[in-house]
């Protein structure tokens, strides 16, 4: 195998596209994100990018085997721009591997016509989130413009340190290749895997990308994972409470 | 030395194929399984690889100087398919070298005629075992099926986080250049050298290759590890009622 | 993106130019000292490195991303040799990185003429610093000796353990290139962003290249960092005096 | 600067010579013995290595700097074969690095007409040794005959884990290009620079190549250690004796 393979599975014309990267990280944010709109639009994988750079590994689904890889899905919307969305399970595992497996993305990006593009993902706060913002970045002065007028948060000096990975180089070398790019990254503790963040993150996009998409399955998911952390919560107050109770038993 | 170089000690031509591949891993237990292969069934070495992928080592034997490399035999069965077994004493050093490493090899099993690859190996289970299943994985659905009808087990996510390694490439690599390919997962408490780990997965191959071998030895080696875990297990026994003993001497 | 990309942001000529380099590194000293050379003496910026040896990362200035990189700024001074200041916010990630991204380096020097390279940087006491001294090293003899006319201090194995990363390189590089290159390492404690020590190193330099630069902003930074000094003292004796003061208020 | 760059200082022809590494290791055991050559028989550079594979460093000797290498030294001597002593203050950095390092340093020594290659090093004990013995490894079982006659020791299974780096490629990659090559290993408590396992190892160097070295200053470096030692041991004793003292205080 090369350094990179990108497999062909379907060859299709988008409308305007735009390219929505879901890879993992904080929160898995994106993940989640760019999974939700692949359940809900149904969408067509039409390449699959392979490479040295993924880690040395196999994932295994019903006994069969599949090597790391990302995936990219056309989706054809209703109202708006149509969508290619890249997820996968890996990012890259060495510092050149970032900058060269993000070259091949915009390559696959530019080959459908992509001229915008969004990284989706989280930022984290250290602590349970009351009101999920979404915070961004992009490429250009107009791009924030367009952020701003769709609520995205800007705020000095965040995310401190910038941003790291496939979704802060789509920024770094897009803006090189003339892609308007954007980071659009959903608060989130950091604690715990969060479908409101990817919700908050998804409500953004739709009103930049002029498509609609509907959350009920994002919203069991949260509801669950909000079930997760009452019992952490009660089994916590119930520790702590726990000498009282001896107390009683002793009165009593 | 060239990043990777293949050794020709023999040419022979191998019956219908399959490779076996045995490399270090949990347990011990593909490493093993693939030299207790070598010793019961009298293979011939045909080819050798080195690798600047591998540690930057020799190993001595009787003082003799012998480089980081593995090692390909070829075994003649009476019965059923003939055998490619590759052994050796080291993984790939880096991530981009596992995949290289993977495909060198892949190259030595074309060349003599392999349509099916076995990469045999352990799955810790962190505690000690009663029963030794085989998990297995497999490059396609006709293949779980064989797998399935020889008792190996599958069972769902497992194992967590895929197989990674040259046992997980040689399926995600042998894929896509249209090997067959399976796993064989002996199931191992992970804190020790397992030989009957290594007895079951060879059962399982038995049956799928089609060829018999003895288990004396192994069986040997197998009680000679019990040994060593009663004796732990009675020196911590003994800690514990160590206490004991005091109070008894003082109370004489 | 090719593994080093330079970009050309404007032409012009430098009168006998020196380079000076202030790169991350020790209490940020040579990092300050450059910046602090630009915001005095108005440069220009001249030249952009990125590189897929810096990290994969995007910085975010008012929403926008930049792409991490580093860059050359052209100086005009009334009195002296012109400049050719190197400033940026990271060092090479790996240390094949190191050597290549310094042959870059002096790739643009080479091309603005340059034939002498300051590398600034600071080098750790352990201890806070009363007066501020700047130890040297050189490509060669008559270089020492200019930098010892210039005040600059050579101690018998200092700094111990050599010279490492950009700054080390443009010196070993830099030789073997022809270029006369020093390293001004002001002493620095090693805990805080040090202000003084960058101004010890640019009089220096100031002498040893024939310019004059205005101090005050730095001195204010100065103060600033002493001020954060004072104040963790305090606490710190605050929290020692801690018990007395219980005991007093018991009395009173 | 190319990923290696080999120096040409002098040309000279040397009559049998014998290559003798001494790079950085175990009790710096090589490095000591090597250079020791170098005192006692005046040799002559020949050829110096750069690498991107070293560390990205600069030594500083007198103010000037020198950029990280290792370097050969042609030596005659009255008696025997010629030696190509190979000296630095690096191992390679990387794991290919040692690899090509390695046949880098075997270029050379083809260039000089060397047949035969002694890895000089240290083997650690984990205690203070006694007799100092040297252990021994060799490509070929004519060559441990020659090692066995000169007194040189072979444990099974020893060096546990083989030997490591440059030292043990020069066998491992030395065979495959037809030289002989040995490694003779310094027995050494692995906690401190031992000049005393350094002449044990020059001491069966000289029988085996046939020159006479005078081992004066290594007897006076190793008695400074052993002052070392001695104080480290008095300083332990009195710690111990620490308490009796009290006692003795109290009661008079």
């Amino acid at each position: 195998m090369d350094e990179f393979e990108i497999e062909t599975l379907a060859d299709l014309e988008l409308t305007d596209p735009v390219l929505v990267e879901g890879l993992p990280g904080v929160g898995h944010v994106g993940k989640l994100a760019a999974e939700h709109l692949l359940e809900e639009l149904d969408g067509e994988e039409v390449r699959r990018i392979y490479s040295q750079h993924f880690p040395p590994q196999v994932s295994i689904d019903d006994g069969e085997s599949e090597l790391a890889s990302a995936a990219f899905h056309a989706v054809h919307t209703e109202q708006g721009q149509d969508l290619l969305v890249l997820t996968g399970d890996h990012q890259a595992q060495d510092n050149q591997g970032h900058y060269r497996l993000t070259d091949r993305i915009l390559d696959v990006a530019e080959e459908f016509g992509v001229e915008r593009v969004f990284a989706l993902g989280g930022v984290p706060t250290g602590e349970l989130i009351e009101e999920y913002d979404v915070l961004g970045a992009a490429t250009d002065a107009e791009f924030v413009e367009d952020l701003e007028a769709a609520d995205v948060e800007f705020r000095e000096d965040e995310p401190a340190g910038g941003i790291v990975g496939v979704s802060g180089l789509l920024l770094g070398l897009g803006e090189r290749r003339d892609f308007q790019a954007a980071c659009l990254m959903g608060e989130t503790s950091g604690y715990l895997v969060d479908p409101k963040s990817a919700q908050a993150v998804l409500t953004v996009l739709e009103e930049l990308v002029g498509f609609e998409v509907d959350f009920g399955s994002l919203e069991d998911r949260a509801e669950e994972m909000e079930e997760v952390v009452r019992k952490i919560q009660e089994m916590e107050s119930n520790a702590a409470a726990g000498p009282a109770d001896e107390d009683l038993r002793y009165i009593g």
